[in-house]
């Protein structure tokens, strides 16, 4: 069975298990206040440009949008978002649940417009409606696309005209930053963003987000939310281990290059057989269309999610990480060769 | 710098981390939807007599105990618990954060009696109210004391009776059951609560709770109330490697048995010394009393909790844990000699 | 200046206002334990012809969606409403701030179809998502449309065959049962519905909207939801003495068809005037299309709501109630005769 | 049947009456955005020397100490008030329901001291305890006591120094304010705290409380949180009209006063019978003891609530009201003659 569920089938790349082997029975305080968590705060404020701004290590992504997001707005104050986000529709509720409507906006590619957002903002006049606070968006999105420099500094400039927060999931930063053109670093979103993550669980850690709050308006008593949301890890010291092991030397972007490469891969040879994609997506998820029947057979000897089914077909996910080989994308290739047959 | 502060000072015993290296790499499906945590879910079915209770494996205490309770009730329904409970005070309100008011009853051990129950269930009599639904209690207690079968018959024997549910957090379960004269069982807990957990980061594991639901009407849809607390982890696999790690073969015990044993040579040692303990516990938490200046030489030498500071003096807590060694236990007994000179 | 804002301009119609002052000074318990409360509960258990339904008093529309919505759902379920309905837009995020997620499916004419229901439920899958769980309708919606009798019972069939709870918000539920062609009675939102209101403020009361709770699963504790809320009126006999005032006698639905008959003038008045309709409406609300031009030159005289502005034209609401006037509606007409000219 | 249950059992007095009476056609925009909202405003910014102020009208005091905390607090803040605090016990968890815990502090008088705020401050020191953020307070207190000056004076310079806000709630502010002694105006109120009430539903109003917000940095969007909560009231301008008869002309105190007297006549004729008051209280609210044979021949001709029993007997709740007659007094007295005959 060939896996391309997703980004987080496998354990820690072997660095991240090396360094949490080596560090093991070193005893630290506890919830984050050690000396591993300081280490790793520092080179992420290095690499962000941002000497300032405040870390927080969480341990996954919906924990991370709820207790941020939560932390951030007033009870009648909502987030913006496209309707792909994540936490549109698989946070089964996580921001609603802490209070808060989502504006969902149409986004067939999965990111947000400028004049969506101003639109949206406008049309929010009044106290009998909710009072748009944040824009959310993620890089990579859901749908695998990837913002550009201008384009986030678009947004950057149209949330900071409006008022509003820029808040961005990272989830898989690592990808959106090394696909082919990118043109982002993490000093951009330091800049550009009020608050964004690291993501970590996708892109080679056993798990872990790593939060970069830049605007001091967000940094009072965030701890006070984190721990209220169950979200303060009692051996916090393992997040500072994985993210300094993956971020002192560069490793971060290197896992998600190589995720890009097994990507990029599987493209051209899915494109070369034919396959057509639902959505362009330049970074480490792509969405071919199969035949339901093509689908049937593919189901019994690869590990995959199906996105939608609709008169266009089935459109499958394929996810490539850090841990997926050649041989694994060559596989894979030959069985949608023969399923094609 | 001796470490006597928690029981999660450190990351995994061995054998967890063995657990965790080996499987590595092996693919599986996320959430915890693995092999790995389907037979650590057997096991403690197995252990607690109970083959058709739910079991669901969460990354923290403050998350486990949010997620459950705030599933388990309706928004007007109040938990009862003793004042020392964690709950009441140690994380930050996190179920205030879900809507429900604790009614914390006094308690000088850190237990519950039937009677404060009855009382409390009976002086909340109307609408005007909230209703009392559930109790709270931890094995062991907070100030490390522990409750025997006979004390938790007689209140699960009072929450059936009452119709409030019982949940017992079990961070410290391990060492509840194991303390001399200790006389409770994983079947035990399954029998006489309908809910409890057995933790595991305070026992050997990186992080870990487990979650047993025994009562039927707690069953349906918990998943969805995990998820949306944020409280799925990706890689679930990771806690089911663990738990099964430790409980397959009755490691889970035997550590704790461990760390309970270091904490008896402390206190006879102490007690030898001429300490007075503020409160008398038989497990792994151990709360002397020092004069200020005392604790001011010790604090140079040594990390630990200071619990309170009154007329009687500094209580101080030290913590022993499955990694303690004999020679930090004869270590720190050197120094509380000096300190005491 | 006249009044086409709302239904809810004036105070209470004469036979209300008369009971509050012949009842003043009688003492009674309170929070609606009263005898006017107890009066009014068992005349609409009659016109409901549902002898065993749970009747409460709440004093508005938002408080009482909230109050009844919060306390039907569990944490991780949802609503699926039109997204015309009114709990999606103007009621700030009340239902959100409970923790609810509203499903909002489009409706050109402000009703919800069967299919979208199910097919709402049916991707809606799995954990990873809010669980739907309760369908909201207005009756009259908001853009003044009306369910028939067959539309209502293809819903309640459709919520029962798919175990969603069905709830009718009837702000405006005297205007729904007294168009032209209305073919619902109390007694058949009863043995349809789950729980529905009966809406006082817009139709003839100083406030106060009737909850209907029909499904026993919904009863028990209602009054600690309430409470909680904020819902339960101090001097809750007001509830009573007015509802009953307006229901013992027939009254509420004679209020309701001077309304609708006002509106039905003022319709025809229009159409002959040549203006269009944005949305047909044979309720008490009115959705007239103007040119900008127009507008401009009616808000010096009249004051109504502005509905939207686009290529079609400015749509603006006029909205009739029990205490229009043919003269007012003449007045009106002769108002946009000369806008027009 | 003699009513000494409440200060709320009866419409409102006969000037609050003919205002409605005489307004009530006059149309008006809704949601407290017409003239006589306004009016009232202006007349409490005069009362209150406070020309900065904002006003807001609720419902009922429930619902205005949920919405106004609610609105006040980051989610992790926490609320201090005495353990026999409206909020503490009757309003079913209103304020955890909103998220929020609050911290009860004993207090056999009903207020609170300052020590007990610093110390309850300090012993809140880290992320893993809620933040006191609130001091709730009221005037009379529950249990019918009133606060001085002095005293008002004292626990305003103790929140100024800590950073806490200062919310009074007055639902029996009338009365706190003509006790014999009273020394605190309206203004004293708006320059001490950053806000209050001023309690309508127990002093002669059908029901309506209104908001003093003193502090400007709690005026952002509060509208928004009232109709968040279900708060705003559609024909607000009830809220107005009642408001301003009872403040416009000093009626307000004039019928807190009445009360007053009454009680003060009461509680001369229970001393000289030989009863003993639980608690000394000033106010329209008195706590005598009786035996519980008293107790069970008093019940059968008057109504009233019972407060405790316990050793020292029944604590039964007399109150008056501004609809109180001598009458009744001289009845109550007579009846407690016999009773304790």
């Amino acid at each position: 069975m060939l896996y391309f569920r997703n980004d987080y089938s496998q354990g820690a790349c072997q660095e991240v298990l090396n360094a949490l082997v080596e560090t093991n029975l070193i005893p630290t305080a506890g919830y984050g206040t050690d000396q591993f968590c300081a280490a790793a705060a520092e080179t992420i404020r290095d690499l962000c440009e941002a000497p300032s701004a405040q870390i927080h290590f969480l341990v996954g992504g919906t924990q991370v949008n709820k207790t941020a997001i939560g932390a951030f707005l007033r009870p009648y104050e909502a987030v913006i978002a496209a309707s792909t986000g994540h936490i549109c529709v698989h946070e089964t509720g996580a921001i609603e649940h802490n209070g808060h409507k989502i504006l969902a906006l149409p986004s067939p590619d999965g990111k947000l417009q400028p004049e969506q957002i101003r639109a949206a903002a406008e049309a929010h006049c009044d106290e009998h409606m909710v009072l748009p606070r944040l824009v959310y968006v993620s890089n990579t999105t859901e749908v695998g696309t990837v913002y550009s420099l201008a384009e986030l500094t678009a947004l950057s400039d149209c949330c900071r005209e409006l008022g509003l927060l820029l808040y961005c999931d990272g989830a898989r930063l690592g990808s959106a930053m090394t696909v082919e053109g990118a043109d982002t670093t993490f000093a951009d979103y330091a800049r550009l963003c009020d608050a964004f993550t690291i993501g970590g669980t996708k892109n080679g850690l056993l798990f872990g987000e790593a939060l970069v709050l830049t605007n001091p308006a967000l940094f009072p008593h965030f701890r006070h939310a984190m721990k209220q949301q169950g979200a303060v890890l009692a051996k916090g010291r393992l997040l500072g281990v994985q993210f300094d092991a993956v971020l002192r030397d560069g490793l971060y972007l290197q896992l998600a290059r190589h995720a890009n490469a097994m990507a990029a891969k599987l493209r051209r040879g899915l494109l070369d057989l034919g396959y057509q994609m639902a959505v362009g997506s330049p970074s480490n998820q792509l969405f071919p269309l199969l035949t339901p029947a093509q689908e049937t057979r593919l189901q019994q000897d690869c590990a995959y999610e199906v996105q939608s089914r609709d008169d266009r077909g089935v459109c499958v996910r394929f996810v490539t990480s850090w841990a997926t080989t050649e041989e694994e994308v060559d596989g894979l290739l030959t069985m949608m060769k023969e399923v094609r047959a």
